[in-house]
């Protein structure tokens, strides 16, 4: 995927039924991933996908009392070979290693949410943009310079995001939502809600297609 | 399912191809589930099932340094709801509830590795049957004098298996047996491992069937 065949992001409401609810951290694999499935399952039951951001640092650490994930022990072992296994699986190719060094997640998860303010027909693009960076091409985001660039790319004005970003609007912007995902029960990448129903892990991805499909259980 | 109503175990190889190593805790629902589905699996594609007890709060607690499950903020809401939504899914119904107190699986787990050693041809439905008095039934089985009558209702002789359990050569052979799972990485129940392939929860045995199905990938 490049910047140019991004699609352009769906502004009419597709039907009244309530969206996904799709929580990610830019970090997580499995978010990445679901990223590039997400839209096809919501389009099979004329959802739409609601982007959220969220920080696993800030739940998982914080609010759980874990610690990272691929700091903790034989998990991490096992992360770092169910990874690629599925990457196998669904002929996917990145630059990134899982056990890369990972970038400051802040100044993306910032920006995000200023984006969601005050672009949110941006939004979806700008998110995807941000993961085929991090994850298929394996730059690192941590600058909030590198950004505003991808950013401006998909459409934002950048001194208007900068802007946003020096003056601690972004930030407090993503502190609020933070907040919110956890007062909801998110705490995985990624992690939908629809209908008041949670589904955590890309290997629920199937389990919702089918609780859209039946109704649920 | 009825302790007369186990099927007899299968003692003769299906074929040379390595079995399945299916690892359990008997607290958790999961491993049950699991434990329902992977005979079914194993034969579709010619193997065995190697049964191992593990015990969660070894790998998880001490060697993971992970509060169990249920008491962790957030997940633990998330696995009380998840629970019953997998039985509603496949239709099962079991007198314990998720959140009901657990038992010291202790008493179990040193029962299976003795009779492991002693009469591993009756193991399986030993298995079986300590599942489905602590789930299905919703029994305590803290006890080890409850354990002993489940064994002798599926053969094992009780007097052996009390002086087994009461000279702490059941717990010499489980204090072993959880070393070596950890050693190979076990951290989940269920989790299973073929031809060295390492598959952690219940929503891996499709994977783990496809896997099978097509050699990997």
């Amino acid at each position: 995927m490049t910047v140019e065949n991004i699609s352009p992001p769906t502004l009419e409401a597709k039907s009244d039924l309530p969206a996904i609810e799709f929580y990610f951290d830019f970090l997580s694999a499995f978010g990445y991933f679901a990223s590039l499935r997400i839209n096809q399952i919501a389009e099979r039951h004329g959802r739409q996908v609601e982007w959220h951001c969220m920080l696993l640092g800030v739940s998982v650490m914080k609010v759980m009392g874990l610690k990272p994930l691929l700091e903790t022990p034989l998990k991490g072992d096992y992360v770092r070979r169910d990874v690629p296994r599925y990457m196998r699986q669904h002929g996917l190719k990145v630059a990134r290693q899982v056990s890369d060094p990972m970038m400051d997640p802040r100044a993306a998860a910032r920006a995000f949410y200023w984006v969601k303010a005050f672009e949110p027909s941006l939004l979806e693009n700008f998110s995807k943009v941000i993961f085929d960076s991090y994850w298929r091409l394996g730059n690192d985001l941590s600058d909030s310079e590198k950004i505003i660039e991808l950013a401006g790319a998909v459409g934002v004005d950048p001194a208007a995001l900068r802007s946003g970003l020096d003056s601690g609007t972004a930030n407090e912007l993503l502190r609020q939502s933070i907040g919110k995902s956890v007062d909801k029960g998110v705490f995985g990448s990624p992690f939908m809600i629809v209908d008041g129903e949670p589904f955590w892990g890309c290997d629920r991805l199937e389990m919702l297609d089918e609780w859209l499909l039946t109704g649920g259980w």
